[in-house]
């Protein structure tokens, strides 16, 4: 049973005072009758609540400085079309009530809270976003992540890891801009893919016909979970663990790139697809910085001197994290150089920073 | 004096019952020395109001089927990091005390409200949308429209028309989609752009040296505001009124398109690039639709027999709101085919129509 919460704020000129605002406000709230109680707020402006039928609840507060906040909760259950009109009712006389006073009028999307399907899923960057997600079409536990996947009517299926967007069904744009942006020749070639459990590097790639694509996934429910439900992204790719260009290993990588710098063996392109925060058997490193230039410095070493390394950065807002990791790669065994892109991936909601990054 | 408001939602299996979580979250509210007062709900949950100090108040729900609301508002000048820890420690303590009877937690980015600077603009499909919005660069109320200039760090400057994001500095592939994704030759050609005054698509397509590109734009202001602001999206094309290959009516399109009408004046492109809800200082017609329908009819008259018209539609979510427009589409006075493309214009935050008209 979920919970909406709607909000309605007023700012009013400084010409309004709270003392004839308020009666004309709770008026409003005792022809829904609702039982008031007025609380005592330390000198901090008007506070009234009101608790109405079918768990209704109504917090109005008249602030110093004009700003009037409104907070309506009911439950999803509730008469939403009747609520809508005694919010339009409500908006509509506060303007007549407050008539020229009122500078502004914020009325936002109902909030809802505690729904079977969670629509609320923040930006890198820490902002409000509400997608518009309907069901749920995946959930597993894995032994390294939550694993979800989502059905949003505009983007398709949505990967969700640990509760960060991964990527949608919609987002080709993210997969162009970790191969190279249209600008490599992957045919005849080595390439190594840490994670991608999706399927969507893989699928992109196979297509060039290169010689081998490796990639090393750690999640076998990643993998069967966009098996079945991401297959804009991945095709039938997944279908298999190995094809004639191709075969997905599914291990933590870090061992693999070990084995990898022991042997001696290069990639022409090493193409980096791992969670932003990554998961790994490996003993915890100090710190996500010392293990995210791990990967890297392994990376690095199974890089052919003339190979590129491809990676998502972060939301191009996140400027401080950005730094960081460039300040880590300064610090390789490898002195390497890099460029970067901002790329519109449609189901992040936010910009994103790619890097291309290369052998000195 | 904005107010912050933070939600943080939880989740109990059925094995917990209020009867016993309660005073454990009650103890919590108690130690930060809050005013409580307990509410009569009728039978719908536990509910609790806690007014402390600086005007902090926190609402605690304990509804039935497990669902556990809390709401903290405070005063943006209180001490927030101070805040981000109590609710840190909240979360923390209710984990223990709730011991594997919870079944999910969720924590959303706080809610500012009655903010100088208003970062919530929602989509045209209704959703909520907090951008990162960080200054006004420009407000006016012209005889038409309230027009805002808003920075964005990552989009950069976004014109918003009476509260609808209308273009920003990143979105060049809104201004590609709307001239035709770059299959389009404009070079010699005749060009109507109807709207358009924040100089994007004239600025695109003056670059492919087209005979005369003829703009109307009913609103100087937003030429104003553009011209000083959105340097990104129309370089110095809003600098003079008239071009080389172009000029620039500030006014009214329906008698423009009247005029030209009667006048047989073709087009081999016309471009739509009127606001969603448009205005016009025409006698209101019957409904929206008919408004459309009327600057339809207008432009494809104006149309050469082998021109293109190109029009932005609506979020691709409102398919209602979609079918509509296609079905006006079957009433002109000529009859037209149409195609349509789903474009990612990145700060709409959803994905977008673009209609491509002929006529038949």
């Amino acid at each position: 049973m979920a919970l909406r919460h709607y909000t309605l704020d007023f700012n009013l000129s400084m010409a309004a005072d709270s003392a004839s605002t308020v009666p004309g406000l709770l008026s409003i709230f005792h022809e829904q009758e609702m039982t008031e109680t007025v609380h005592d707020t330390n000198g901090h402006g008007y506070l009234a609540t009101f608790v109405g039928k079918n768990g209704r609840l109504v917090i109005l507060r008249v602030h110093s400085h004009g700003l009037v906040t409104i907070d309506l909760q009911c439950y999803e259950e509730d008469n939403i079309a009747q609520l809508d009109n005694l919010l339009n009712a409500l908006e509509k006389k506060l303007k007549v009530l407050l008539n020229g006073n009122i500078t502004r009028v914020k009325r936002l999307p109902a909030l809802v809270r505690g729904a079977k399907v969670d629509r609320y899923w923040p930006t890198a960057d820490g902002r409000l976003i509400e997608y518009d997600i309907d069901r749920v079409v995946y959930e597993e536990d894995s032994a390294y992540q939550n694993i979800k996947i989502l059905h949003s009517q505009q983007f398709g299926n949505i990967l969700v890891l640990n509760g960060d967007v991964n990527l949608a069904e919609s987002d080709l744009a993210y997969t162009q801009a970790i191969i190279g942006s249209g600008k490599e020749n992957y045919a005849g070639k080595e390439v190594l893919i840490l994670g991608g459990g999706d399927g969507g590097i893989l699928a992109e790639v196979v297509k060039q016909k290169p010689k081998m694509i490796t990639m090393v996934e750690i999640d076998q429910k990643v993998i069967d979970g966009c098996k079945m439900h991401m297959r804009k992204t991945c095709g039938n790719i997944l279908d298999n663990l190995k094809g004639d260009c191709y075969q997905i290993l599914v291990e933590d990588c870090v061992p693999v790139l070990r084995k990898y710098v022991r042997e001696g063996r290069t990639f022409d392109y090493v193409i980096n697809d791992l969670t932003a925060v990554p998961i790994s058997t490996e003993p915890e490193e100090d710190s996500t910085w010392e293990f995210l230039r791990l990967i890297l410095d392994l990376s690095i070493k199974v890089l052919h001197p003339s190979g590129k390394y491809f990676t998502q950065g972060n939301s191009v807002n996140l400027t401080e994290a950005l730094s960081l990791y460039e300040e880590q790669l300064g610090k390789l065994s490898c002195p390497v150089g890099f460029s970067k892109e901002v790329v519109c991936v449609p189901s992040y909601l936010e910009l994103w920073v790619f890097y291309t990054i290369w052998k000195k």
